[in-house]
């Protein structure tokens, strides 16, 4: 971050003098930077470098929005601009030129790596890497040979008819997964992205070695600390068919009391200083980031968790996934500052219970699809059978939202497109199994079809 | 509701000598409070009893967010504290203590019932004992026996394999259930509720014979009016597949004025005082309970009602349901703030011709699985038989969405998720019948499964 | 617009004179008057004749919800009020009288037709005449003929048992198509609309000839800009199953910047005045109808468009369509106010690769129905035909969703919404072609049912 001393901190003095010489000055630079209009005015007595200033120009003259939106947010207000974040050393590999650059020796990128975001935010960064928010998170769409039946899955099985190497076979990863997961970029030959590798998700890898997408929460240009703070700022990925946390936090007294009271909430208190009487329920962001009472604010989303409830089994995290004792335990002191121990225990009993009977069924189905396999009643094609298919609704989508809504007291969730689902298609995975074990061979047209619980 | 006088409304001959004392007095609380802060000169100026004090002091401290939300909120604008709401006398079946009252006289509940609430909101309380909220809400999940067939419903089937007497049968009446429709409260050896019957929703049974929950929708501690006027305040609980009445409202006009010009409307006028002008477009609140206009204003949310539109088939009210007759005559009183009687006729001759379309079905439906079942032709468990299984989606999923579309002026949903539905069912249930009738006997594998049209 | 000229814009010189007339003039006519109360003083001075003042005062004692709106609305500040639009010529085909007006020589309609809104917005309402909002919104539910195939899906079927001229079958229609698309309106003895074919949507027919409806994004009496500027103005009719664009947007980043940010937006700048700044992100009208940049606003929402996305397959829009290239060249421009032309080139790269991935799969699809046609391997009733079902799903509700999934940058619908089911949908019609082909027959029981993939 670079800026140049404020050239109009005067003594009194020196003002008159110093007003006029600074007309002048001012008068020149606008007529350097005629796009600029009033806000050149602002900007110029900030001090930026000639350089910035000139990104700034002509960005206010090429998209507008984007200075529009800069403006008014945090960056600008602490001196950050374009130049600060975009311009890259000539030897980065992904130095390329816009079109104001081209024969200069400035070099920049269309991207920001969290390696750049480090450079004023280093425990935000270091933290947020050892999340589930970093590598893990773009693992099944990067790491395809590691995740192969994830993929496949995420794929939404095989490409019936579409040619092995055809570039039809991006158009889901680059209109879908990718968007949440992130992917690993790949340049062309300017140094630029490919168009089917950027943009993507949370979990982005850059050329520079950088991994994360900042941006995905705190949106570019304004970078408002409030946005992150709703939970609308993760509802962007945390949501739909299998993992509904939106849905649920929308359901819950949680989301009820921000949906009808937030309005009059405390949004942009500074970061270590927003504290219940700010807001009067929290987000998602509360409970699972924010500092509160005497927990610090983190960028490790994992952190404050007990269970692993996005795995097919749920076991309580370890090792990679997080330490999970020490997650109720900081948990339970989020709570604390507005429910007495007799609420947080109920309700933390209540969810390992849900946990429990979600674990029982799923030990059962799975038992089941292992016998099938075993006598080799299971189809070749997983997206064809029912048993298989069945199975992978089970955990993937039904499970995880009887788990997520019992995690976060959304009753239709963890109800009726949680449990409910969970008994019914429990019963049809047996069904199927019945009559496969009893006829030793596969149905020839099988009973469930594409509709699935979704 | 205890308080004692002001002791700060002097004269202005005692001024200086009061504004002394009363400094001095309040050095000495702030001593013995040392928690309350600020916070602490404004409340000991309302003039709080100690014990109520003591209970502030506390919870100050121990949970900070339940002070900061009461201090906003309406109760303590009426110098109403946690003493006078929790406190119980010694001799009720809930009265536990505090870890702060240990030793004392004092006895306190975390549960407040609505016999509490009724002795500053009587009227109120008795018209949400007459409401379908009251009594009848919890009875599916506390009356087992006189709902043995809903149970199964809402407990989604029989629990394969989960041993009749094991505590994971309560995890989805636990997670689900309980905390919309309510659940008698058992008490611990403390005189504490027990884990699995409490929290729970709006027709909660508490161990002093109080049935209700009004913080379900005036949620504790601020207990807003605006809260209770927003749509979100309903939406915990009509939502999802069965009753999407929030998804209904966000498509209506009503929902998409308020969508988009709700930001600007007076929330906060008092009870009776709530009218047109204040908002542009009525919300749930408005239509069902909102004193407007000559109507005065009820929390027996039945009373403005013509049709039940919850059970199989919908008939006028009458009886415990209400008085269908004049409840249309009241709802068009409604309506009539901002439609013309033509515009009124109209709604309504949609919605009863709707209901017909709907009953029409539902009755030819249910006479195929009478005759199924008068042949020995449905399966023993109805949660394996499709034609069972699609009868229940018909009237408890895309028949309730087809009705309230058509109440409530949601298209998509009176058509999508409802009529265009419905005749998909239909069709499904008389294929099956035409094809057990034909071989008289019950399909091996049965073509429909786990997924309903949820 | 009738006003008289303001009767109390008076020189200083006849001040008190004047203010004593004017009392007396004003004590008279709020005796003609008495429910104007106070706002009687305002509208009286705006200088409304006495024949609109007869509609204001009666309505706000008759329904004085509407009266409260408009007061607070664009039309009142520019002086028109009721009579202005609802007074229609004697000859008109829907001059009809309310009871306030029965015995005098005025005609009014409850309607108001575009023909009307044009005598003060011809510009806005031509545009709109030329969109796919106006005729072609109604033709499906009015040009019956024309439309026999996809008449037969809007009302999901045929009605089994309900009698050919039972007036149930309007109930579908009445309370889902023709709220959102529109109908032709018919008139009773009285010239009002009969009671199943009015209100209804956006293409409205009616008998003086207008088509549209510009109450629907507008909503009467308050003809906010704010209003059809926020993106739940459009999400009345665009939302659910088949076109789930209110869901799409709410997931995007630009749903994500508007819900976390929008509160702080100047939503009523002048209609050619409103740009980046004004907001930080784009909604539903920024991209297709308002002016920004260079463009100008346009009420033809087609303009901007490239792909046709609604149909079967999807092709460029040409002819009575629109004119894709042009669209793409301007929706660039769009894009280019807060986007780089690397970041534009590659969406529309992802949106014209996912646009090609789906039409691969819809005319494999749709090659296969062909087949089993011309085998005479297709049932009767499609609805009753899983084949043909799954097709109709295929286009007109995963396609959908997978299309305006990639094109508004929605993953969630892209992927799990859209192409994960696009590709379980063709597995299954796969499944079923096999079997009907390999034995030369349609299966007895079929496997696929109601629930489709909604």
């Amino acid at each position: 971050m670079k800026r140049r001393p404020g050239s109009v901190s005067l003594g009194l003095a020196l003002f008159l003098a110093a007003m006029s010489c600074w007309s002048a000055a001012l008068a020149e630079e606008k007529r350097a930077y005629p796009n600029m209009s009033k806000s050149a005015d602002i900007v110029i007595k900030r001090g930026y470098s000639p350089e910035a200033l000139k990104c700034i120009e002509c960005h206010a003259k090429e998209t507008p929005g984007i200075v529009a939106g800069w403006k008014e947010g945090r960056m600008a207000h602490a001196g950050v601009s374009c130049y600060d974040c975009h311009v890259v050393d000539a030897s980065s590999p992904m130095a390329s030129q816009c079109k104001g650059l081209k024969g200069t020796r400035i070099f920049t990128s269309p991207m920001v790596s969290p390696k750049t975001c480090a450079r004023c935010h280093p425990t935000e960064v270091d933290q947020f890497s050892k999340s589930g928010h970093a590598k893990l998170a773009s693992a099944p769409v990067v790491e395809k040979k590691k995740f192969k039946n994830l993929i496949y899955e995420l794929e939404g099985g095989t490409f019936a008819g579409v040619p092995g190497e055809s570039k039809l076979r991006l158009a889901t990863r680059q209109s879908g997964c990718q968007m949440c997961h992130g992917a690993e970029v790949q340049l062309g030959p300017d140094r630029k992205p490919t168009n089917d590798s950027w943009p993507g998700g949370i979990g982005m890898r850059y050329p520079d070695g950088g991994v994360g997408n900042c941006v995905v929460c705190h949106n570019r240009h304004q970078f408002k600390i409030s946005e992150a703070r709703k939970p609308e700022a993760c509802a962007k990925c945390h949501l739909g068919p299998d993992h509904p946390d939106i849905e649920i936090y929308y359901e819950s007294s949680h989301g009820q009391i921000f949906l009808t009271d937030g309005e009059n909430w405390k949004w942009d208190s500074a970061p270590d200083a927003w504290e219940p009487g700010d807001y009067t329920a929290p987000t998602c962001a509360t409970c699972h980031m924010s500092g509160i009472g005497e927990l610090n604010t983190t960028h490790n989303v994992n952190e404050r968790l007990h269970w692993d409830l996005v795995h097919p089994k749920s076991v309580v995290r370890s090792g990679a996934r997080g330490d999970g004792e020490k997650g109720r335990r900081l948990m339970r002191k989020v709570c604390a500052n507005c429910h007495s121990t007799l609420h947080i225990d109920n309700h933390f009993a209540k969810l390992d219970r849900a946990v429990e009977l979600y674990n029982f069924y799923f030990d059962k189905a799975t038992a089941m699809i292992d016998t099938l396999k075993a006598k080799r009643l299971l189809k070749a094609d997983p997206w064809k059978d029912p048993a298989q298919e069945l199975h992978y609704y089970l955990w993937h989508h039904t499970g995880r939202r009887a788990r997520h809504g019992a995690a976060m007291d959304g009753p239709d969730y963890a109800h009726w497109h949680g449990f409910f689902q969970i008994f019914q298609v429990y019963k049809d995975i047996e069904d199927i199994y019945n009559y496969r074990l009893k006829h030793n061979e596969i149905e020839e047209l099988s009973p469930v079809m594409s509709t699935g619980p979704l």
